[in-house]
């Protein structure tokens, strides 16, 4: 593992849930294991006004509940003593020149000569505020050594907003120093489809139309909106889940294979993908996109409220708590493969999933079972109990030759001397040794609104597309399982095998 | 299951340890399981002058000793009713009458209506004597009920002993009514090989030339000659398990997908694969053909002997109790394709697997493992610990993209709650109901022989071909090694990842 230069960590939201739970932690973390330069700290900045001594005590707790390795005190105190804090109005230009002047006061202190990472974990309003600032106190330049900006989603709010985020960033960082952050890239099963796709000589002639009836991206969460009522109502799982996470996920399973290892070859594959996405016609979404809202019900004895019934939720709300939605993406690997997400709240399971459905054997030649008939599976699991499972036909045992679908499992958790670092720790490193493979690229961003775009459109034009209710604990919509081509063909519902798959199921 | 119709099990050699400990608890566990029909006797005959009683009483304790299923009293007692015995002198062509007046006595005390299966347990050299007796009674006569003849391996001692023996059967009973028979072929996991292969869409596209390196098929045993010596040393192990088992398991691997799922259709197949077997060429048996003979050596700190010191072993035998050969398949699936099989006694370990060793990526684009680098491999574990295992790359966890490889497993006794029936049991309820699928064929025993016949001839006609010494207890001559094309490439060696594969190693 590379160490990176030495540099400064630049918080904006310091004081926020987001630095608490999950960036000092997964810094400690590399510095636990060694990952982290001599020179090196962390400036948090933010509106409160706290002390340093403050700001490291609060870290101090949040490192000891949240950190992914042992949290040794002897450790974290003098981790901490590299944390550093700044209270400014995070808003008004002028400030950022008390920025630059801590910058270059604990460079000196701690041997840095220049290079920062801006980890903008603020509200998006302030995305085009904050690098305008640091521009105005050229603290964008890179004469004095590297400087780069990680920016959290939601990228824009639909293609519009994103194009108008781009031109308020743009300016000021060119694209080279953007880092957009999707810790969903930064998981190791997640890395691990192109991994496995293209470390084995095996999968990659199976990989396209002539043998994949269809694909099928499942990403299920057994919780509500828990407090997140106000920020949920204005975006909705197509937002918060697609557009994102389940689109990146897509370009890894449909990604041609790079030219060579490197960010610049891996995105320009991905880019491909997006550029290749059949956009959803208005009059299609009806039928191609089912939305849906949780309502009230009862899990395991309890009463559980309706979306609508949520805290900070218009009460007359539209916005899905689920969406399913099948597409096709046109070129040569692909075309007429009939691609599927599916993704909601309150659903009886928390389990993100890939399924590969290989077309049935063209010519039967034994006595099938019903499930075996519909073809082999290869599942990537991404959470929980990450691995791959391989559903196929053996024969069952006594006279004659009758088959029936077995598994063959793989559990990430069988690697058990690994240490397996947390996304944030992945990610975080990666932009401090300048990787950038695994952060999502302007152009392809702008692709995955584009695709999305018109669904949205649709949803807000036409009043007459309906919202599914469906009770809470419960796969969605019944009627999302015609979505899927094929004689008595539906979703893969992982709680159905919970004893085979090892999955659990909470319902 | 199929219930055969009403007939008669005719056992020559009855008195012969096969009859004890195979026959006759495998038609027990048939009966048990209620796959025998209404009518139905077992006719034992042989030298010895026994009773009816005596029989029965030996066969009732060789049940309790060697039965699959639970070996109740009562069930027994009713099943050693249907027992009878006949002493003749087997090699009096007129004893046989006595054989005719018995069944047709039999035949109306017991409801069978003519339906006789003669089973030959006897020594090869009584193949001929007995077709030509039941012929001089018309005991082979099929207008009063078909007819139906079961012999053992081995099938011939070299090509010109095998057409013999054709030559002395065929007269009398034609393909259709001859059975012979190879446990091997009775084995759950043999067979799966085929289930496997065309119940799944995912193998058939790269089981082929384009992505196979090679195929490997091993059968080690741990044990010696035991007390076989007489037999072993006319044999030698080309003979005693590559020229039929393990061309069979060739025969399943390599076929092409038969036009329908019957004996014929199937059988035809592995006749195709067997005319397309390569010759390997007298003056490269040196070469390509490795035969050994194991040494005395310590095994757990116990000695061993060596297989010349063994009981009714020459002194200065030649005779090889390992071999391992390297062969082609010259057709379009499988030209260049090289094929290694390897068996011998006195190995580390008992394991028979074939393995399908897939070539490696055509570009390798991350970190890989050295073993990793190597490819794909199917292990296909025919015993023990029955499954298949495929050993493919994953990432390994943490920064960076390394490859290493992992496993994923599947075994057979995972599906507990299934009756396994032993081979026999499995192999004489099919010719109890006519079917031949998983018998050899006259045709394709002649062409394995064809195929083995010039290697015997080369070591019989040229004593400079090395007999290699190998020490009791090791994986055969290192030469062996030799065999295997490509660089860094040898065979696997399923000792070496015991706690992964699960494989029980001896040393």
């Amino acid at each position: 593992m590379k160490i990176p230069e030495n540099h400064a960590l630049v918080i904006f939201g310091a004081s926020g849930d987001l630095t608490k739970r999950k960036l000092i932690p997964a810094v400690y973390d590399l510095k636990k294991q060694g990952y982290l330069p001599e020179g090196f700290y962390i400036l948090g900045v933010s509106r409160s006004k706290i002390s340093d001594e403050e700001f490291r005590t609060k870290m101090t707790d949040s490192i000891k509940e949240f950190a992914n390795g042992d949290a040794d005190y002897e450790d974290i105190k003098r981790f901490s003593e590299s944390l550093h804090y700044l209270a400014i109005d995070t808003s008004d230009e002028n400030d950022y020149a008390k920025v630059k002047e801590k910058l270059l006061q604990l460079d000196i202190e701690r041997g840095v000569s220049g290079n920062y990472i801006y980890y903008l974990s603020t509200p998006p309003s302030l995305y085009g505020v904050i690098p305008k600032s640091l521009a105005a106190h050229k603290l964008n330049d890179e004469t004095g050594g590297w400087k780069r900006i990680i920016i959290e989603k939601p990228f824009g709010y639909d293609l519009d907003s994103a194009i108008e985020l781009k031109h308020q960033i743009e300016p000021y960082f060119n694209e080279d120093q953007i880092y957009r952050i999707d810790h969903f890239l930064g998981k190791e099963t997640v890395q691990n489809v192109m991994v496995s796709r293209f470390s084995n000589g095996i999968f990659e002639p199976l990989w396209n139309r002539n043998y994949i009836q269809h694909v099928e991206i499942t990403s299920a969460e057994s919780i509500g909106i828990e407090n997140r009522g106000g920020y949920y109502d204005k975006s909705g799982a197509l937002r918060d889940m697609v557009q994102n996470h389940l689109l990146q996920l897509t370009g890894l399973i449909a990604m041609e294979a790079p030219a060579s290892f490197d960010a610049t070859a891996i995105r320009n594959e991905i880019h491909k993908v997006f550029k290749s996405l059949r956009a959803i016609k208005k009059e299609d979404v009806r039928k191609n996109v089912i939305r849906g809202q949780y309502t009230a019900s009862h899990i395991k004895g309890e009463s559980v409220s309706g979306y609508r019934e949520e805290n900070e939720v218009d009460e007359n709300s539209k916005t899905e708590t689920y969406v399913a939605l099948k597409f096709f993406i046109d070129n040569w690997r692909w075309g007429g493969v009939p691609f599927y997400i599916r993704t909601g709240k309150r659903l009886p399971s928390r389990v993100t999933e890939a399924v590969i459905k290989f077309k049935p054997t063209p010519h039967p030649l034994f006595n099938m079972s019903d499930e075996s008939k519909f073809g082999n599976q290869l599942v990537i699991r991404i959470q929980p109990d990450e691995g791959i499972l391989l559903k196929f036909g053996m024969k069952t045992p006594g006279s004659g030759f009758n088959v029936q679908n077995v598994n063959m499992n793989f559990h990430y958790s069988d690697l058990s001397d690994a240490y397996i670092p947390a996304a944030y720790e992945r990610l975080i490193h990666d932009c401090m040794i300048g990787d950038s493979t695994l952060y999502a690229r302007g152009d392809a961003v702008e692709e995955a609104w584009k695709f999305v775009d018109p669904i949205l459109k649709a949803w807000e034009d036409d009043p007459s597309i309906k919202v599914y209710g469906y009770p809470a604990g419960t796969w969605g919509p019944n009627i999302a399982d015609d979505l899927i081509e094929g004689e008595n063909l539906t979703w893969r519902y992982p709680c159905k095998n919970l004893s085979n798959d090892g999955i659990y199921c909470e319902l």
